[in-house]
């Protein structure tokens, strides 16, 4: 079946993409748990819970196979206590398929982890394209005093899993205000990958 | 094998694309028998026929499946009688990959055609994300006055079948001056494909 061709301006102040075909918004109680301080958290969920801390939308196409799905994240400035807001984070279900991210405003960072526990993290800031590649573990980070907007692009068969990073009580590093930039710093309550569990994610490659 | 992530800038106003793999070039020269006029095409060719006319950087991944190709395309403004400068245009050669192309500077079409002989034109403006869909033969144009600047994204295991639309003698329409803007006009040059070149497209998807 032929697609009808379709152009999507993209506003790089709010991220708002026209014609999207999907949305969804994470509030800050959506986001139990991601953060060191939760005593912080709580107090700030108790303040004003239903605030939304980040908003994707996208464009997903028809076919099951070979095409791209693509759309905008929006991410508000904030901390909980000194770390910074930052999405869930996801592996692909099929976890190697790659995604990339291109700045539209504001700055921040791609905190990407290996399967086997190796961590990269690379600066976000408009027109800069960041390539993660297969087999990373991602997730955004604003560590601006702006809203961070990244427009995405992804096969369309690469499918999330959002629980990688709960199954390993995070991700190895967490990124906290320092000065007025930012530090990575041990995760404590990190536990990594047995080889099980590596093997379990390599094997599903496609 | 893990690949390590990676962070490229892109120019908006060349498309230099820092970290690409790849690079080509298409100079004047190159591009003999796309315009309908070949005597203005012939005058410009002796005039400066080392000039170029568009510049491709890419970043090509390791991987040969599920992968993606990122990059940027720069193309001047001019025009060859009254038509604008446009780059060969291409059909994937696994059809059925898609494309997207995202405007960094200027203004310009895409201009698309189903292997069946459907036209579809996309006005490519800053901001503006165009999505080719699978099976769609696609040819950018710059109908402004400035160069056009866009970065795109497709499917690593794509290919680019760049002989298809010299094929049918051409796109089916061109894209001709028209006072301040542009037109589109029928190329009179053009055979539609058969059925038999119709179903070989369709049968290299996978």
């Amino acid at each position: 079946m032929l697609v009808t061709p379709s152009a999507h301006s993209i506003d790089p102040q709010t991220g708002a993409l026209a014609g999207n075909t999907g949305r969804y918004q994470k509030r800050l109680s959506d986001l139990r748990g991601l953060y060191a301080d939760s005593d912080a958290f709580e107090h700030a969920a108790q303040e004003d819970g239903e605030r939304v801390v980040y908003t994707v939308e996208d464009v997903r196409p028809e076919a099951s196979a070979g095409d791209l799905i693509f759309g905008t994240t929006f991410m508000e400035p904030g901390r909980i206590g000194s770390e910074f807001f930052m999405t869930r984070g996801h592996i692909h279900a099929t976890a190697n398929r790659p995604e990339t991210y291109y700045g539209e405003s504001g700055s921040g960072l791609m905190l990407m982890e290996s399967p086997d526990g190796q961590t990269n993290i690379l600066e976000v800031h408009p027109r800069t394209m960041v390539y993660v590649p297969p087999l990373w573990i991602h997730r955004s980070v604003n560590t601006g005093n702006t809203p961070l907007v990244m427009s995405f692009c992804y096969p369309v068969d690469s499918g999330q899993d959002y629980e990688v990073i709960a199954r390993s009580g995070g991700m190895a590093v967490r990124i906290m205000a320092d000065g007025n930039g930012w530090a990575s710093v041990p995760n404590t309550g990190y536990r990594p990958r047995t080889q099980t569990e590596v093997d379990a994610i390599l094997a599903t490659q496609a």
